[in-house]
């Protein structure tokens, strides 16, 4: 099989450069069009950003030619989008217009009812959602999302509780890499030796898109699952991985060893159809007391699974633990990725 | 008045450090020994150790020499024990034993039942628990303990919540500095761009010291406060002070503005005595959306007073708020200078 | 005596806020205006910035409206410029013009024959050039630039050197904080955990200032010092502080104990006249071994003094030890209030 | 070809678990021995130290029982020595009298005029000592020492700057990692936010092994090379490799053209031989302004290439650049086993 073209939008920032270090070497896509914004547009790839990520610099692509964003310069049938969220409310669905299916990490469409919001692991059957969305919109493309990094490790490590249990309540406080906030992003004044206790924004989509992750489709529209769920959100020193100290209240209050079994029986779908970019284990116990560590675990795996380790009673919800995963990896590129992995298994894309 | 002559146990610590610091010109204490284990007995105190805070090195005590750390060779009426947990087992009671006041750091004797575990600003009133101690051990002297850094910093955001509504149940994610640990404490290796998840015994200390905490005194013993608590700990690469996300159920539902007028309006005894080392204002209240950061905030008050910032409503409990406070000075050596102030008020320090 | 009025110019950033943080307390001069661009005029001080230094916030002027900064708008005879060198290079010729002495931070004129640039403990006799450069631009106030940070703490230690012994060659290699680039200056991704072996024009400035600094006035000019200087920079993941690794051939092969006697001994101009701003000490010598350490020394003396430990023998120059100053403090607002203290009691300023 | 048994001694450390994980694949050699001391021997190695490297826990070998570190328990052909300096004065010639060749990372023997102190691209020819060695003590076995980890990447980038211009002088100051102090290492409470302008020995080991490296091996012993070399030692919050600004006076003065070129034209021997562990580009040459950085560039080619850039002129000693490496691959337990492998191929190993 050839593979399929795709454009990265939004491929100078750090994300972008994500996508493009991951679809480099890809077995399913290859890189058609890199584009930026109309500023860096016909410079080369190299010149127009700085490589700020480990690994080979511009993926190999340094020579490549930067095109401007929109569907008559950039149009590709499949399209990974780094955008912020406002330049992605208004490029996305152009593409989705012109045809393309869109995988974005913008958080502009995200709760929009007939968008799926995607972790192939934790709800995989939401991808069914983009038939609605064509159906309402006309078009012939789509939009599917991954959704915040943090999020989506929480719901890495919720799914098989939800699926073994039912979750009733979420208590989750994060510690946070400087990465998420793209470049600059975060003034160095601000974070050397420090813990910024606010990340803009970062609460209430946790908060929202868990929910909506952990819902069930009926009938053409996602049902929310009824769990009550708080976060706190805080930025910490650290570079790439977010750490989150997760409480929860479980139906039937299971045990500590109940829960690791639940945890480490987890088999999800893409594990299944092995797509390239699954994690053969999604979930990484740890057993040691002092593990996960976010510098010494969380390149694991191509930074695609998460760890879980410190299983234990809590006094007020039942049952805590410590969770980390990849923000820019498994919480964006990657995570795009696997739902780009996943529509094509499926035949969403042709 | 002349001052009251004082012995530092374990003066070579970091919190031996702080207490040599603070004592230097205290008003009503002066430092009659400096005491340190067998092996340093006889050297000076610049010979014995390195002086790892900041400000005059040695508190300007460098030539003096220590004794070693009994009551036989460094009696003293008030003494300050910056001992860890196994010699403070053994050596402060035998002080306590030969008529001193023993004002102590470690977690020996926290849980005792006839042992104060004493927060100024909180629970002034424990501290008559020393009669029953005296009683019951036959002592002249006792011993009172300041609670674990965390705890400590904790109680001080929970008493006027505690007074205005009454808690029904806390949730506490520490962010804690590598200085809790003491010298050499935490190795670089561990903690440079990581966060680890577990400290060890912290979890219990903070889930049992708080009920005593806020707990009242009836008929000579501690009834536990009826709250249910449960604590996340976390190292992070952050030199002094604690960060510390917490979420609370309190009687009544009170609003956010509730919330934050209890806070502001807290009077505590310390405050309304003048006692030296407390802070004029006990909570720092911040409404900055992205404060209190511990390296802008926590020198503030010398370190004793804490911050609280973000008060909002968490969907799970009611109430979430961030907050801050010095572990060394709040949390240890000006925790335990606290107490012997309120002790010399009180009548208890002759 | 009343205190002066004055004007800062670029009050909203890192070096302006240092200035209003040691001005708003100064014995001799008094806050007029805090100016800062078009943008921010008319806004209250707090509003128009994030207070990002430690201590009081704002320094207490945070209700202060903010000036637009012109000479119409902001005059005051005596202006503080913590501008870049880009509106420095307009708008400090225009307060001089219109006849107030403006003590600048900006590198736009300090190469400029008839400009004083000045440490008041290493040239202090330079401020001289002011009376050159009236004539010469019939100004009736005048601009006097202190140097860079990096060169500002070199000279410090080599001053004394030059005095003593001659110096022919110097070989520095910094480590920078972080702070020296301002806010937001130094993106975390860049900096956390990394060293950047590179600073743009800081290299420049270092051998460009030292020998001017170094320097003889001599018939209305300054003749630079004939020592040859080689800097290597660095930024590293420190918050404030310069360290500087040096080593110097100096005349006449003077010995470690030479050396450091000749740094011991030194007795400059602003300690002599007590200048408010001047340290008793203008060089801490350290003889541990492993001092003088930026994080544990830099804020001793208010960050005034710069430390010198580690005097060895160089198998190379002769001569090599550590260096250490802060940059934000001595090296930018610290050092320009000086200047000002110096010129005001030299009878410049009237 | 059947892999030679090899015996890593002094396994549990960091630079022992970078043994394991590189001989854990590798193509030549076999691991038959982990020894570590006496307290630790017969558990098994998961359970006797923490794994504090990223990759593989414990190279996949958790669950080998360690042994005792002398010849009659720990015998092969060949070993791997990451003992201290002490241990290794007496457990490595043991090994060397019981027929083993000893490739050691400690600096007991470096020194010695009869035994081959080795960085294969830079002195190959030096193994040839190990025929002196092994006559004046009567072994058979015999001794190898990689030099400290900042003189083995020092090295690598002043060889073809010797090999094309000749070396007169050499002024180094290096920014060094953690890692190098093994562990526990150093304390987080000095390095936080801090520089350490102190490395104990370690400016001794520069200045003595580098002419020794760069010396020509004549009559069966080494003449140092005749340059004048000067350290100056920094430690830095960084956990993985040492930058090292660098100034060199070149015979001839050359260019930084011709510099360059030097540097890009070399092909030393390992690369030509292409032995397993060589990288194939031993200098990665850097054209952009403010590379090498450490974070972003130190772990590629497995660590075991250096990174030269900003190659430009020096006022004092003619050309200065900047120099990366990493210490413990390139600088420790690669080196080694680089060594190994050149001794292997040059027949002295049966």
């Amino acid at each position: 099989m050839s593979r399929i073209p795709v454009t990265i939008l939004g491929a100078t920032g750090v994300v972008g450069q994500r996508f493009v270090q991951r679809l480099a070497q890809h077995p399913q896509f290859r890189i058609q069009h890199l584009a930026a914004s109309e500023r860096s547009a016909g410079r080369a790839y190299a010149d127009a950003c700085s490589w700020r990520i480990e690994g080979e610099a511009y993926g190999g692509l340094g020579d490549r030619v930067l095109v401007a964003g929109g569907p008559d310069t950039a149009f590709s049938p499949v399209v990974f989008s780094a955008l912020d969220s406002a330049p992605a409310a208004e490029l996305e669905p152009a593409f989705a217009r012109a045809g393309a299916l869109v995988f974005s990490n913008a958080s502009a469409f995200r709760m929009e009812a007939d968008v799926p919001l995607l972790v192939p692991e934790v709800n995989p059957e939401h991808l069914a959602l983009l038939a609605v969305q064509r159906e309402r919109r006309g078009w012939t493309g789509g939009i599917l999302c991954n959704p915040n990094c943090t999020a989506t490790v929480l719901v890495m490590a919720l799914a098989p509780l939800q699926a073994a249990f039912g979750i009733e309540a979420v208590m989750m406080t994060s510690l946070q890499a400087i990465s998420g906030a793209g470049y600059p992003g975060v003034a160095s004044l601000d974070i050397l030796g420090n813990v910024v206790p606010f990340i803009r924004n970062e609460e209430e989509k946790v908060e929202e898109e868990t929910p909506k992750l952990l819902g069930l489709l009926e009938g053409g529209r996602v049902r929310s699952a009824p769990l009550v769920i708080s976060a706190l959100c805080h930025r910490v020193p650290v570079v790439d991985g977010h750490t989150e100290a997760v409480s929860v209240r479980l139906r039937g209050n299971p045990s500590v060893a109940q829960v690791r079994e639940a945890l480490a029986a987890w088999k999800p779908l893409p594990q299944a159809l092995g797509l390239p970019t699954a994690p053969v284990v999604p979930i990484r116990l740890h057993t040691a007391e002092d593990r996960p560590q976010v510098r010494r675990d969380v390149e694991q795996d191509g930074g695609m699974s998460v760890h879980v380790g410190r299983i234990r009673a809590c006094p007020l919800l039942g049952i805590k633990f410590s969770l980390l995963g990849h923000n820019t990896h498994r919480g964006a590129a990657g995570g795009s990725l696997l739902n780009a992995e996943l529509a094509l298994h499926q035949g969403w894309i042709r």
